[in-house]
């Protein structure tokens, strides 16, 4: 009900805020047997965390996640996994300032007049941070699909209004930009740190790629696949936009154009003469690959003076000093994919009993 | 689990198959004490329906409502509202021919690949008139959010590539394409003329605004206000994008261009200088105005021949005829209102415990 | 939230009231591909339905289903199979005396006190014709149980202070009081009889046993299979106390004599000598027989004087005239198996993940 | 799914193992606003931890609490609530030699059936501290009820065959049994301290009141607030019958016994002659007390030697050595009153959106 649960079979619960003494995952369902240990989900983790390179937060964060509950001698008892991330640089002091003024772009003002009462140092449950017990579950997720020959590939498409024109899934991990158009790298690095320097952040594209989906995953009405996509990534914070396939291009597309036309049938996989649909025909995979893209704002936190008000709805003058990122897209990334193979290894689990034969 | 449900408090459950006996939804955590009876559901229900102009399908349904449960005496009893509507103009026998043929565009592979089976009359649970089960539902919604002064508007912005640059809430049920700038009407009128007379079919994109809207609605982690409205409107069959706010303009700007500056506060409100978050901070409402945007792909049933392949993976020609609207925008206006509204009510019900205070 | 669902995959959402103008359930979650037709359904509510002899009540309800959606050409589709029974019979005059006056032992007193008005025909939704829903949900279950060589036999077991002694499943449904003791049948009867003619009426137990049933099922913690079962029938109206294996005798007796011992392993199946747990450890199915008894209150209309108060909270007397069964056992026996073998289905649809080995 | 989360508003979910690293519960939905530290949540645990005399096991848990997330300066606020339990006095080596063998009694052959996986260090998942998670967070629902004069008193009210005729609820706390007549105290140590000697164990009855619960809690059909309690304490290890007011004793009554006769009204609470019922009409409450009683089985583990078998079906001898509670009864009451208490806050927190009126 209040939200900090994911998924209907695979389900996660998150808690934590930015400066508690820890934040944490509880996977619920995961199935018993599967081999896991810290080391697979740390990966993931340190690709989310900060300060991996000068176009992201310079905050030190280890990250460090400990297992403390659901697996045995490394494997998995079909109980609950319990992951746990401490917190060890949090610096409160910075933001004690921001206690009864609204920081412009942030939740500090909503959650005040939702709760009455509000986490303020570094933005509390609303901060990114939360985001380590989703890249924590992802990460188990990831593992049982990978061994089933299904990969996400989640990068940056477009920063600013600078956008990428080829695809190169091998170059995402070898740039701190997290792109896969080697030729765009220069020109989005200096535009990054250019609006790094004028004291101001800068939005971006994400897009994800799911390889070796089958078809069948979704439900029809209210949970189709894409729904569920949206569902997830919109859930992230600073998400504005979300696609799926071509997108808001269909809006000016006819009926002719748009149809992905089948072209036959082979190994028992349908061959598509396009995949405008990104993958998904009626809320149902239909073993294309899986491609949706979204928007995400510019930083809220930026160093210029800002106008804004305090808790009274006086008028104050506020400069968010911290450590922030001017572009909130490399480390999405991670984040992402962790949301799509959430959605992904769930859907799977929820179709095997989607039909009576496949009852045992 | 199957994703027929929709709803945390005020959960509604859709049942039925374009050519069944009937369709219907039952509505489970009404408020007891509301006045309501079948014409506040049929007046949602006829600006849903077919036939309306020339711009929709000349399907005749009738799409009549009867309340079966869950008032008495024109009351809601805090009991599950049934309501059903029976099928009448079925002509199921132009739909025989597509028994082995997949459609392109349509969930006629996805499904089989599901399920091994397929109600193949009119798209069976596929098809556009499960949605009526939705706007009988979001009628209710919407009586008791208008008795609080909520108001969603729902219109059409973009027809094709014309875009409307006006907005008039009062003109959308005044004309038959539901938009909201009448100086673009004969332009998007003849468009829709025209791909229709080429036996094709045209996107296009549909805008809504909650107004009245109180601030703390939502959550701040995976049920986000934003996550939720995305998870109801991707669940649309047809829906390719969905954006809030600016949408996918933020990726091409700067934080101190889109962070919305607060001026200061009047009779407990909250004044912002801009909307561009489009009504939510961090995932819950800021007292805003909520505005959001989906692109709905251009009809896939065109009267034009196209290549597919039938279950065996042969190749096939194929011609839907049917009567099927050429650009679905018109009707998706109530049916996405219907679902804004539904998540409005579920988050007011959800909020009423958000605080110890409130609690009695 | 408001309780009218039960299942977690195959969910079943059941809505109407006594005197209404029909009664229904959704059944969400059902595998596609499953042979059904509205004569497996008919035969399970035949069972439920009043009139059967002079120990139920002689209302004549038809109870005829009719199967609206998910399925077709008498296949289920894996979409949401809507049924309903229409209200013939329904004499709603006989209960407008009791408007405004609160019947000792239902529930229109603690409805007024929650929503604030009441549907007072019949009980409105409190009646035990609710049960009709989870009747015909469960005949799709037990279609499905049966075809795994799983069946559930329910039976009275206990009438006023006349226990039975003896188990044959094949008596129960050749004598009107569903009992499995042939020796008690004369010895039962009459008490009913008696009881009846004071105007009066008499409880029971009834005690169902699942055979066939496969280990593993169910899970650690909350929703132990013993626990799904108990929330299953004490939601059924009536029920004071449930029991599994040895029930409320355990108090009574040491460790020594409780723990059932394995005794070896014989074609993959445990082979135990007691069956004290009543095939349940830990939560989880053991590969024993299921065995529970509950308690059934006498019925509540009697047609004695009674006194009781209105709305106002004045005194009153009152005579419940109506046509009431006696003793609610024999009916309830249907609606028990129905329950319990909701549960069975759930728990094995649940179970198809529970291992990262049957994940496909 | 598998079954770690409780409650629908104010929900629960519980992780960890016996031996694991830790234990904990991370609770979702619970109001922002309440005062609420480490002390209110450790004086519960208190009452639950092992070695309070020499009736318990003189295993030693400091079962010491730390609250990680969602309080600020010692207020709840409205995000999750995670606290963690560390394991300290874990002695795993004991355990080792059950690896092979399924204890009698307990879960370790069906955890080995559904999951193929089994942590066996003792009891892992399916040990008695597991509860840990539920009387921490128990104890915060526990602070709220109290502030509406809400309160839940469980004791025991049976041991072997000796049962309490006296109720003092005050009396509970001040002696090791948890029992309320004092009158039973010596004759009931002393057959605990029998059967310790023997090393067997005894089972018992405990019995559970709500004092102060409004009227109006709990649904209809499923969600009935008895079957609510029936399934939160079913899922209570070791329990095997559950009952309401006058519970299985109603069997042999009849309806002019049992209907409990309203009298009047006073101060708008209704006064009744009897409480039958146990506090509840039609699965809501009438304003009367809350009454329950469950049965718990001996204790598992007991240090007779037992025949069993190991993983391949081999018969095996086997005594259990460990630090086992002779009577599981005087430990099982605070995990009792932490689940009722949790569905008594659940359902007060649905119940704020019963009623038109109430919706603000």
């Amino acid at each position: 009900m209040s939200g900090n649960s994911f998924g209907n079979i695979f389900k996660i619960t998150t808690w934590g805020e930015s400066h508690g003494k820890a934040l944490g995952v509880v996977v619920d369902g995961c199935p018993a047997g599967l081999k896991i240990d810290e080391k697979d989900i740390q990966s993931e983790l340190d690709k989310r965390k900060p300060g991996q390179s000068r176009f992201t937060t310079q905050r030190k964060e280890s990250d460090k996640v400990e297992i403390l509950s659901g697996t045995f001698n490394g494997i998995t008892t079909g109980t609950p996994i319990s992951m746990l991330i401490s917190n060890i640089d949090a610096i409160s002091k910075s933001y004690s300032d921001f206690k009864d003024i609204y920081r412009p772009g942030h939740a500090d003002l909503s959650y005040d007049e939702k709760y009455g009462v509000r986490d303020y140092r570094g933005g509390g449950r609303s901060s990114n941070r939360e985001t380590v017990g989703r890249v924590a579950a992802g990460a188990i997720a990831k593992k049982i699909l990978n061994s089933m020959k299904i990969r996400t590939h989640g990068f940056v498409s477009q920063i600013g209004s600078i956008k990428s024109e080829k695809i190169d899934f091998k170059y995402i991990e070898k740039n701190p930009l997290r792109i896969a158009d080697k030729s765009k790298l220069k020109e989005m690095s200096d535009l990054i740190d250019s609006v790094r320097k004028e004291g101001d952040s800068i939005g971006g594209v994400i897009e994800v790629h799911s390889v070796g989906v089958p078809s069948g995953l979704g439900s029809p009405v209210f949970e189709k696949f894409d729904a569920r996509l949206a569902s997830a990534i919109m859930g992230i914070g600073g998400v504005r936009g979300f696609e799926i396939g071509l997108g808001f291009l269909v809006a000016a597309k006819k009926g002719s154009e748009v149809n992905d036309i089948m072209l036959g049938k082979s190994k028992g996989k349908i061959k598509f003469k396009t995949n405008n649909a990104g993958g998904i025909l009626g809320g149902i995979t239909n073993g294309n690959e899986v491609v949706l893209r979204f928007a995400l704002k510019p930083t809220s936190s930026i160093s210029q003076v800002q106008k804004s008000i305090d808790k009274k709805g006086k008028v104050r003058n506020l400069q968010v000093k911290g450590r922030h990122d001017p572009c909130l897209c490399p480390r999405a990334v991670p984040i992402a994919e962790a949301m799509v193979n959430l959605v992904l290894l769930d859907c799977i689990l929820e179709n095997q009993t989607s039909n009576i034969k496949k009852i045992k």
